[in-house]
């Protein structure tokens, strides 16, 4: 059950208040999604990076064996999107120090012909326009999930909202669903997104969890409870990266046929929350690098005995 | 197994952004408390009102037959505490309007002899000296938890010391909790506040849910996921009123001897989450007053399905 991911590689520099920085790390939503995406399925990845991609980024990614790179465009001529950021000092918000588009603004990477069956599709955060240019070129994907970002929102609702028609899920931050829909009550913004199309719409709020709206029903997921924060960038796509990989894993197990269904994305929201929980623990994929399916096991099952009841 | 609550009863008036406003309420920390943890166990009220107290809102809190009302004393020649808040529009944060101690600017309450035996003491947010005396008034209760606010911590940090030091538990806000240790991660700050005595401290952060930290783990979990909020004031209380009144249920039945065990508390944060989850759905009590035990069951068992994993 085949899962393809669009998004961005990029070189970070961060900078936090109490763990230090870390400068050109090897960051972008592509990235992070992928890496904890291949935890439970193996992922499809489309993106395009400069020739000056360092070899030393690329054997990061070829260390995760799930991650299939026919689909990492090395574009020559251009040059890798770089990322500087500053978090503050409760780690949840953050600084952009600089924002290097390089080869993020030329055209969009195309996805490969042997990629076209994708089952599973997650557009992470880009231009509306090139999200859709990429739901184009995916046949008839079993289920499709969007990431998006409070520029677009600001910038292309239009195309947006054409994007939202034609999308199963989508994803976005507390702050950008209240800007999307006006709500600042985050329940009322996520079941107002259902109003736009997507089915269901998972509200990502940092350290607080995520809130999910779907048609049967509304979910809240408190975070991982993390003391030790190292850097926090990431956590939304590597969030995404076990939510959509959970996804992609049941449907090859054969024992889900319903990817849409409210339990099952329970389950996925979950597992978001603890390769979110994983990755904030280092810069960069230095964490996820380590990482067991032990390790992955053993904090799922203690997040699940946190909030069982009766 | 007796609990006591020794909080305050006022006459509030509220304003909200969406759900209009109300003027002349009954409200008060020992107002909520009570009325939330009526559902559960008896408890014994110690409060102070002045001789403008309402027959009506007297009726109120009689309603709720669990109240014990031996320890309300309303003192001739005093008037009642009156408080006015204004929500803004995220309805998580608040404005005071203006604040009338009045009889809470006098000597407190005394607890009543046939209080004294209380197992169970719940000390809502008052001056810490005012709390510390209230201990002193019980003999040697199996549990004792105090709920404090930002102007202790800031103008009598030396009382709250010795109070901290003598409590089993601290409940307080996020904000608070940060102010108190000087941790901006809400889990940090939980931790510490362990090392000031409290065997366990909870941390309340609104429609966020709550964090604690306890000796044998961490536990966190989300609100309700409430969308239409009337108006969230007495939700802390009502939170800590069901919290303290699970466990007051739970030492009555003889199923648990040990109130500062991980596995209840965690169970009894659940049972605070949905009692403030219907506090917030009106103005005042009203809500709680109409409130059947079969919907609190209902919901609690809705709210752990929700977070029921594997």
């Amino acid at each position: 059950m085949s899962l393809l991911v669009t998004g961005t590689i990029g070189i970070d520099s961060v900078y936090t208040p109490r763990s230090g920085h870390r400068e050109q790390v090897l960051g972008g939503s592509g990235t992070y999604f992928s890496a904890a995406a291949s935890f439970y399925a193996p992922v499809r990845l489309v993106a395009v990076v400069g020739e000056d991609f360092p070899d030393e980024f690329r054997q990061i990614l070829r260390g995760f064996e799930g991650i299939d790179l026919r689909g990492l465009e090395t574009r020559a001529g251009s040059k890798t999107f770089r990322w500087g950021g500053k978090y503050l000092d409760d780690m949840d918000h953050r600084e952009t120090l600089f924002t290097e588009l390089n080869v993020l603004g030329e055209d969009p990477p195309s996805v490969p012909d042997e990629y076209q069956d994708s089952q599973i599709l997650f557009l992470a955060n880009s231009h509306p326009g090139v999200q859709l240019g990429m739901l184009d070129q995916v046949g008839a994907p079993m289920l499709s999930v969007a990431d998006t970002m409070d520029l677009w929102i600001e910038s292309e609702r239009g195309l947006l909202d054409d994007l939202l028609r034609r999308v199963d899920g989508l994803v976005l931050n507390f702050d950008e669903a209240e800007q999307l829909t006006g709500h600042a009550n985050t329940v009322a913004a996520a079941r107002h997104i259902l109003e736009m199309g997507p089915k269901f719409c998972v509200v990502k709020k940092g350290e607080h969890g995520c809130i999910m709206a779907h048609g049967d029903g509304i979910c809240a997921l408190p975070a991982y409870p993390a003391e030790h924060v190292v850097d926090p960038t990431g956590a939304g796509d590597s969030f995404a990266g076990g939510m959509m990989g959970y996804l992609a894993s049941r449907l090859a197990s054969g024992e889900l046929s319903d990817p849409m269904d409210f339990d099952e994305l329970r389950h996925a929201l979950a597992h978001g929350t603890i390769m979110a929980s994983f990755n904030i623990e280092s810069f960069g994929l230095d964490r996820l690098a380590s990482l067991t399916r032990v390790e992955i096991a053993d904090r799922f099952d203690e997040y699940g005995r946190m909030m069982r009841l009766g």
